[in-house]
């Protein structure tokens, strides 16, 4: 079988593991004081250029749910995309941990909010003043549909956001990929775009199970140490956890399995014969007929259908694991299936 | 630095990090649908000798505290031993998974609950009917005070749950030195007493982050998913957690490090000139003069004082990566210092 | 000032405080166990041609949310119009009661939710698996939008909801006036129809503060006794909310205070130049160009802007106390303004 | 039936009917916007001597539920009485409206908490770091044990309190039968001694349901407000709340009804021949023999077993209705009875 289903479905790089193994022995302070997870807060300030908090947990619906809780208060207004994960897969985390919030989806091209239309619906309810109170924006980077945010659209949401007493959280599971597609730096990506938290995560790029709450508004940390211990969020063991990073963004391993990953996928997208958005990360959306969806499969080749985005539609997923040799035989089973 | 602390300084055994590197390669269907996680739930029905379900996640205060949400209604009532680590050091966890219930620490010799006790304060709260819905009996394995059940204290315990309407939890944090101790199978400890839930912990011994949610009740499987789901505490790349479990239950793994983590307690409580409770486990208290505690730390042993139970009452845990050479010293220091 | 913002800001009728001045002296059996409760609970049953279980309250957003809660579990889905209150009027009541479920607000013409496009939203959630688990249908009788659904459509709306693993729920803040609009028996445009809950308005239509949750679906009755409860909505002098429900449903004091609301509005309606909904209830939506809404108010008539249904759209409500000389003198300054 | 049972088996003051009865008429701005509402906080600020913010609502479970909520995070600790109403009485409503805060009930003689003692419980909760984070301390006055605190028994818990974060609730569910014990001023009970925010319970001493949350802690009050909407606590006819406030504080209303019921209390206190709390307010505890309790019962006397207070323990509950008759009446029955 050739598996395009997700980027979770791949495994974890060995340049991981080593390091996991190699720090296994011996004892560390635990819950998180240990000198690993200092050198991953340093390393991460050095990469976003900026002072910063973090917090490590092994995954992206806890790291969404509870960075936003930490914005937005049980009668707040959380505003995304559409699409966005925090809405339709997390099994309603948000509400769970804000305990109560109110998510507003909305719609636009190519799985990307616009300023115009974000700034509408915030205006529409704060006006109301009895639906919610507007208290966060997320945005996910890259976008379920595969695109990347430009640094000035990330900032003209971040201040439709914050005109309006809103702070924006950045959902940043497929963050590596939208930085190694976008060439812009992480600070014009995140919080000089105006970006308050930034999960940024490794799972689908390579590791186990790691993901970061990055805090460019430290004044969240408190409050936020609280909700990731009493959210069963914190390792004991933390070195586990923080290793995972230290492996990762060393030596660019986090952008070296993006860059792959982003190329394999436009390379297979260079191949379909309709596209249904652009590809400019490690996703790939296409419309396919019937039979020929059918045949590729009976090839062995999983992949899903994708009804969102209408009839015929799938979703191809590369992952850092993904090799060339698997696409190019994606692409000659579709040719051959036609 | 010799370290005391506690078993979550501790690392991870080299077997598990060699199956973690070994299942690293290579796509897996994600979220727990896949032959690894199906494999051990099979191990744990061979285990326990019963049909059973499980749920795999990294912390333990996450496992307790969803699995005992799905047994507690909002307005329930929670019964633990005033040093239950869900009721002391969780900052409210089951408070937060169950949206609101409430706990009632009850006192208990050597960290144990003891059946008519527990009665009592069950048929007090169902009298008034106005403080909260009895629903869930709460017992630690091995105790909090190093102390374990006996299969029929279990059941005694168990008994008086379910004639008032209760539902019986375990925190099994240190089931596997429970285990040891105990000498009993683990059905006898288990669901042959009448423990509905089990959280079955590896990362105290020996994993790096690997807890079970062990269902002898299966109808409370269903709504546990969505829980698991909706918390954030499920993998999608559960291959990392359920191998864990895989190289944990494989070739005794887990008793082996238990049996060593317990014996080097016995050890090091032979010495002790006061011990304030028995030592059953993997956890020494013991009574120690200020200068002794003084000197001993400056020659780098680490441990931590214990106030809850006592003046000068210091606590001492023993891992499975503890080396008898290290007892030894810490036992020659004690010596030395009185 | 001649006042057309809202049915509650009316006060009281004569009647309902007659009875609570006649039941003030001396004691009774606190918290609902009472006799006057226990003739409502008889007078209901006798009223829907069925055995039911009430609950009285004092504020409708209290008594949606709360039978709402009892029906959707923290991880339900609840499918509503997209005016509905529950979405936009009561901050959040919903999701603080059900403690995080998730609202799919629908649009649909005339304020009505329409059978078929409620069966595809819930399909669409449904088939995700992983957005919210579908449990509630909730209808306005009458509508936000003033209209009344007959027993056909609320049939069938509830209809989609059964069959989709959801109970259905009746928000009837106006349901005298839709009976009286309606002319069906209480019993086809309720649980003859397959409505499980329905909150019973009083306060709109005379009463000082009184809901009644009226539950068909008895099963729901125990734990909704504990919702109520803890959400602090339990009157410990039951009789001063029972007593209103007493007097409310005498000689049919309930139909004659909506039969002439009603009236009311239908007499303002037939004077609009441009009705936007029809009108079959107490409350008229019409479009006015804004000179004419200035000159109207400047001679002192009370009403709203009502944004949400376009521009220069206006909401005029007639309560039980609204005279006839008010709404000719309302009529005449609007043709006098033209 | 002569009922000693509870205040709130009494009904409604004449005088408070009439208020209401007067002002049903005519349309008035709802949701608390009216000049009824606005007299009231005028009247409140005269009596407390004090700038302040006022929210009424009917039930005092919800007012102090609301209150605690707003001085406490989820995960904060709430230290109170081991007898108060808030912890024994309303079934989780601080846990439900806190979203899972954890009460500390603390015993205390006379049902009254001591400084010392408080202090210690707080000073153990806040160096764990890890249980609950020291939020608020609820003083009950009068207490449930029908005792009063001194002005500077407050004022040493709320020392206590504010020393260590935490804000000071008091539950006036009897806070009239307080203050005509005490003959201290308002203020000099409340604000002067630390208390951030009072409810102020008329229900129980003559009015329909009627509490009032009096912030003295003025920024609570935008949050306040939020939470008592989306809780479902505000009135849409708000006059009928503020109205019966108008009428409890005018000529001394309030101040008449509970000298009556503590001088009924009194009355009967002194002729009982053990009595097991100091009679302070309108409630008598007492001691009485099987045989004794059984007659007087049969004779149609009213009143509750308080096995709180141990074995043959009564409680008997003096309302601004009980008549001297009454009184006398049971005098005779229990000393003919022995």
């Amino acid at each position: 079988m050739t598996d395009f289903r997700s980027d979770n479905t791949h495994g974890a790089s060995p340049e991981i593991l080593e390091v996991l193994t190699r720090i296994a022995a011996g004892t560390i302070t635990s819950y998180g004081n240990d000198e690993i997870t200092a050198r991953v807060r340093e390393r991460c300030r050095e990469l976003f250029e900026t002072d910063l908090e973090i917090l490590p947990l092994a995954t992206g619906t806890g790291a969404n749910a509870l960075s936003i809780a930490a914005m937005t208060p049980p009668w707040g207004g959380i505003f995304c995309h559409d699409d966005a994960h925090i809405h339709r897969d997390e099994m309603g985390a948000p509400e769970f941990f804000t305990q109560g919030a109110k998510l507003f989806p909305i719609p636009g091209p190519h799985g990307k909010l616009e300023a115009a239309t974000l700034a509408g619906v915030i205006d529409d309810i704060a006006c109301e003043g009895r639906t919610a109170k507007p208290s966060c924006v997320s945005l996910t980077q890259a976008t379920e549909a595969g695109t990347v945010y430009t640094p000035d659209e990330v900032r003209a949401l971040c201040e439709v956001a914050h005109a309006r007493g809103c702070r924006a959280h950045m959902d940043g599971a497929r963050f590596a990929n939208a930085v190694v597609s976008s060439g812009a730096s992480l600070a014009d990506l995140t919080w000089r775009a105006g970006v308050d938290v930034l999960v940024f995560g490794a799972t689908k790029n390579g590791a186990l199970a790691a993901e970061l709450i990055v805090m460019f508004d430290k004044s969240l940390a408190e409050e936020l140490r609280t909700r990731w211990h009493r959210g069963g969020h914190r390792y004991s063991k933390m070195r586990f956890l923080s290793g995972q990073f230290e492996a990762y963004l060393a030596d660019d391993l986090w952008l070296r399995n993006a860059r792959h990953a982003n190329a394999m996928a436009a390379r297979l997208a260079a191949a379909m014969p309709e596209l249904l958005m652009p590809v400019e990360a490690n996703v790939v959306f296409a419309r396919l007929d019937p039979a020929t969806i059918a045949k590729v499969r009976e090839q062995g080749f999983l992949f899903y259908d994708w009804p969102l985005f209408g009839e015929g539609a799938v979703r191809l997923v590369c992952g850092f694991s993904t090799v060339v040799e698997e696409v190019d035989a994606l692409v000659a089973a579709l040719n051959g299936a036609r």
